[in-house]
């Protein structure tokens, strides 16, 4: 069980490198119970602070639901793009960034404060490591759907007041991430809006800092600085 | 590339399910810089709202910084425990918590607001969604460092102003992780805590809704109401 062997650990980097964020290639083949129960499972399974696992996950097939995130949806997207100038705006708005609908299964994941509360331990000197504890489950997911193949997007364009009227979440409970699973007639190369260049990919050097911030060389770390030079190839990993 | 084979999909679950969050059994082996190299670059490729990249990862091996990690770790320690009432207060005090100092490299992931802005595609309607991104990589680390052997641990019993000073970052940036990273003896079978008896693990079923809040059951939803009853077993995966 221990160490992994190279095709396990190429798995994770397999997951790593081709998730995407799905918005259009969606198809409505339904997702297999017992795929989205594993997907589920290794959301679950994320770290949270204190353990207190604070998540839920409000499944959703119904149309008439979809279709009420959907009009959400549209509605934040108009109200958006009318804080981008020209020429910018007319490619914003030219963007597929959902796919609500065309998507077998929404998955609204949620957090709630309360679970375990009010003591969590590691939560009371930073009060929002509870919520981070959902974002990694999301992620969790996202790398899961996609060694099913499945394919995610996480919709963020919504009013979560809207989301929460819809769903029928308590007050005190905070929707995190809206996503769309489901199976794709293929995985994007890159990221849409890099491919569309909206903006570019950054290299690894560029992000990061040695002992302190904005140190770029140290003596000490000259080795990792030349290999963090460029991306590092997907290749590389093998 | 596109099909996941059985080997690769059983190393993203065996990553999901054998991570844990490793307090006590770092040992003082350096690790390798291209190790490191590919942990950080699979940090780098986690999703972000709009594709902002929001992130910057601050690499600590410096042992002053570490000790002043470790204060201002002591002194939020010491103050939530006031929170909690004996005999839980001893507990909560015997337990250990972090890794700061035996641990090879200590990393802080960082937010940047200001990273391709001020408009991010996604990030209008729920601003928040920048630091999400963020914890995504932090989970995206995670998961990369357990496939190398390499343990992680997350600090969030500290105090962020204590940690933007000793680290030097300005003002608009928003520390989210403190992590160590090192080599370990062992990778724990199950979360401290839930060995602790402090929380036990929930299952499945209790955090999964149908179609909204709080529905349980659901006609449509049968078949995978019945997968969940109890938590997947990891042998399940295969």
């Amino acid at each position: 069980m221990s160490e992994f062997s190279s095709q396990e650990k190429s798995g994770l980097y397999k997951a790593i490198y081709t998730r995407r964020d799905v918005r259009s290639h969606f198809n409505s083949k339904p997702i297999p119970n017992d795929v989205l129960a594993r997907i589920l499972n290794a959301a679950h399974h994320a770290p949270s602070v204190g353990f207190s696992q604070p998540w839920n996950f409000v499944l959703i097939r119904n149309h008439s639901t979809k279709q009420k995130v959907k009009e959400s949806f549209e509605q934040e997207k108009t109200r958006s793009s009318n804080q981008i100038d020209e020429p910018k705006k007319e490619k914003y708005l030219s963007l597929k960034l959902e796919g609500i609908l065309e998507s077998d299964v929404n998955v609204c994941i949620t957090y709630d404060p309360t679970r375990f509360g009010p003591f969590v331990i590691g939560r009371s000197s930073i009060p929002e490591t509870g919520i981070y504890s959902v974002c990694c489950a999301v992620q969790n997911l996202w790398l899961a759907a996609r060694s099913e193949e499945i394919g995610v997007g996480w919709v963020s364009i919504l009013s979560n007041d809207a989301l929460k009227q819809v769903l029928g979440l308590p007050d005190h409970i905070v929707p995190v991430a809206y996503l769309c699973l489901g199976h794709v007639e293929e995985f994007a190369q890159k990221p849409d809006l890099e491919t569309a260049n909206w903006l570019p990919r950054l290299d690894l050097k560029d992000v990061i800092y040695f002992e302190k911030w904005g140190q770029t060389q140290s003596p000490s770390w000259d080795q990792i600085h030349e290999l963090i030079q460029t991306n590092l190839d997907y290749a590389f990993i093998k």
